[in-house]
């Protein structure tokens, strides 16, 4: 069968200049804002061999990883669902004798064959970082504060972080004597806040009457916090009680830091990865239904790769960022060229010495090389929102006189190239990006 | 067979911070070149039908594709292999309508099964430019231009680049009826300047007289402007004349651009795609075999695509211009954080307030979140390159006392904190990435 060429397969995803232009902005900003906590990029490899990146991913991840066969070996390949494995296996191998803590960021494509949403592809871009090396919940603080102050760079408002901690919940189960099928379902429920099928649910489970109310009552549990104390009569075991002190700790110090605010302490909150084993979040921003940003503490992943460490991390969707800005009308300056230069002479120097002067103070330039009539020029660069238009030899000035023709005020002027060139500040102040 | 977890597939790479760095440093180099020159960023998708794909893209990279199936309809996917073809179809159907000229940019990983080389991977990295809809050769002229300003930008010297054009070679080829198994043979040995080989085909193939010299006299047609004049007597036919004529247009203007010196004429040159219909260059760096960058004119390509229009363009190799700039020494700085802050008091809120402020005026501050002697953590911060260390509340200071340790010059004071916080400026003046 014949494919039209400009077919693209379902969940793959082109981004022309204007989205790529945003795009690159968010991605600077929140590697910016990793760099100034200190992190430091990592790149890891697009393919591994599926079972080596199975170690440390999600069953359901695993599932829907997009796998080929090395042509080299015959084993099964994947391309990489998750970034966090693939980081925890680096440190475990190649930084496991690095002084600790170690503090990692990314930004990069994954794959999974999910069904496409709005705002999500099945190729998706993640913005992240890993702290390694830490057991203190100041670290959890850190990176819930670098969300924070991410969401706010970017110029976002109105988004809020929502706090859990799963073994609250996996201790309810233990209790409960629940197997893993039905801790699934139940998971899923929580997750869709169905009150009637957890509620099945848990009937059927037949539990002792505290562990049901305690399991009934999870979708409530969110708040600020007072939830702690209501939380805390359903924390008979150890383990939902272990995970109740942790989760009070660390919104103490959220408290203390000034975050408590942005954050909604929620106990019913038990999707995110298995591999999760401490206190988890995700950020949601006012009327985006998904979550942007998801991370959370995963003491033992590095152990499957050989090296018990503890480590917290947490990544950005840089697609969904880009949707919800867009739905609140942040503005991204997207400049077009700072000049534009059209040169009606035959040898074109003019063009040649005032583009490599003003590119060498750091400004954007772009040169028109298609012989056409000047308004159509001028047209042209409007529509590539060029801010001033340079015009040597037009028919209107002298061959030594050049044109200046500022876009965004409409005004025009001459001056002679020559004194252009030797001072090119004096004559166009700001010259954008220098 | 169970493999160990840090066993990576062969040609896949890992880039550990400081590569990692580097790597960042030259693309945030190139695409800063790329977009004062008018430029801009689209992003493709990794993976897409094999046969659309294959539709813009040369068969030797064709055959070494990664390939697998797509789960959803069967049909077999790709990775990119070449980004030109993508772009060239993205053109073709969603930006067609475009004033022209069209000046787009990319930075991406590229996929091949090439047998893994010196600094050359199965995933490696591209950075590179496609300027759409201009015949005149001074489209050539630009990206030529660029790709010298781009050598120039990462600190790199003697370098020069390879001007060639395909049809000159085309042309000897049909005078000589050379079927295209052959015409493969003769690129072949050219390519490696295997002049024994080449002689051997030539007398098999018994061409003319005249051209039999030609296509002997190929691998030394190269220099400066002398080997247009030596060439002129071997271009008899049609399209090898006219190959002559367009480069030595080209050469005419990279003359008057002051370019000249650093370009290299080779009619030998007979690398590079199928696809290039014009001018061919590849750049060279002392010292190291490979090319770093290559390009050319491909106006036949966005045809494949059902639009046709004018074409040229050019990728830098990242992996490869990494290792040049190491063999040339050319030193990227690659600054820790600009501060790190230890704090012993209970409280921590000097350390929270601190890192705050410095990072709204831009500099990068890492905390210690570990509780371990002064010294350890002091040797922690010079391994992770720390300009300044900031101690609150140290057992030689008083609680509300600042010590501030300064690892670049061994220096030592202590301050308020108040006073610090109240004008970080006045006390560090130079505050790193601010």
């Amino acid at each position: 069968m014949r494919l039209h060429p400009s077919q693209l397969p379902k969940g793959a995803r082109v981004y022309l200049p204007e989205e790529a232009a945003r795009k690159r902005h968010v991605e600077r900003g929140l590697l910016g804002v990793f760099e100034r906590w200190g992190y430091r990029e990592v790149v890891t490899s697009t393919f591994e061999y599926a079972d080596v990146l199975a170690t440390g991913t999600d069953a359901d991840v695993q599932e829907n990883m997009f796998k080929l066969v090395d042509r080299e070996t015959g084993r099964l390949l994947a391309l990489r669902a998750d970034i966090t494995p693939q980081i925890a296996r680096i440190v475990a191998t190649r930084l496991r004798d690095e002084p600790k803590p170690i503090r990692l960021a990314y930004v990069t494509n994954v794959f999974r064959y999910d069904e496409p949403q709005v705002s999500h592809y099945r190729e998706f871009y993640q913005a992240g970082v890993e702290l390694i090396g830490l057991e203190k919940p100041e670290a959890e603080v850190e990176i819930i504060a670098m969300a924070l102050e991410g969401l706010r760079t970017l110029g976002l408002d109105r988004y809020q972080l929502v706090l859990g901690h799963p073994d609250f919940f996996r201790g309810l189960c233990e209790e409960a004597a629940a197997d893993p099928a039905r801790v699934r379902e139940l998971r899923a429920a929580l997750g869709r806040k169905d009150a009637a099928t957890l509620e099945r649910l848990v009937e059927a489970l037949a539990p002792p009457r505290e562990v049901r109310e305690a399991l009934l009552a999870l979708p409530a549990l969110f708040g600020h916090e007072a939830v702690l104390e209501r939380a805390a009569g359903f924390a008979r075991s150890k383990r939902s009680a272990r995970a109740l002190a942790n989760l009070s700790e660390v919104y103490r110090l959220l408290t203390i830091y000034g975050l408590a605010d942005a954050v909604l302490l929620d106990l019913g909150e038990v999707r995110g990865f298995d591999y999760y084993s401490g206190t988890y979040f995700e950020a949601y921003v006012s009327g985006f239904g998904a979550s942007v940003a998801a991370g959370g503490r995963y003491d033992h992943m590095l152990a499957r790769f050989g090296y018990d460490c503890p480590a917290v991390g947490f990544a950005f969707d840089v697609g969904r960022l880009l949707s919800v800005m867009e739905a609140q009308g942040v503005a991204v300056e997207l400049p077009g060229p700072d000049f534009f230069i059209i040169d009606f002479t035959p040898d074109k120097t003019a063009a040649l010495s005032l583009a490599r002067r003003l590119r060498d103070l750091g400004a954007s330039v772009a040169r028109d090389i298609v012989s056409r009539p000047l308004e159509e020029s001028v047209a042209y660069a409007r529509a590539q929102r060029v801010r001033r238009v340079l015009v040597a030899g037009s028919p209107r000035t002298g061959a030594d006189q050049l044109l200046v023709l500022d876009l965004a005020d409409g005004s025009e002027r001459t001056l002679p190239v020559a004194e252009v060139l030797a001072d090119p500040l004096r004559h166009f102040g700001g010259l954008g990006h220098a």
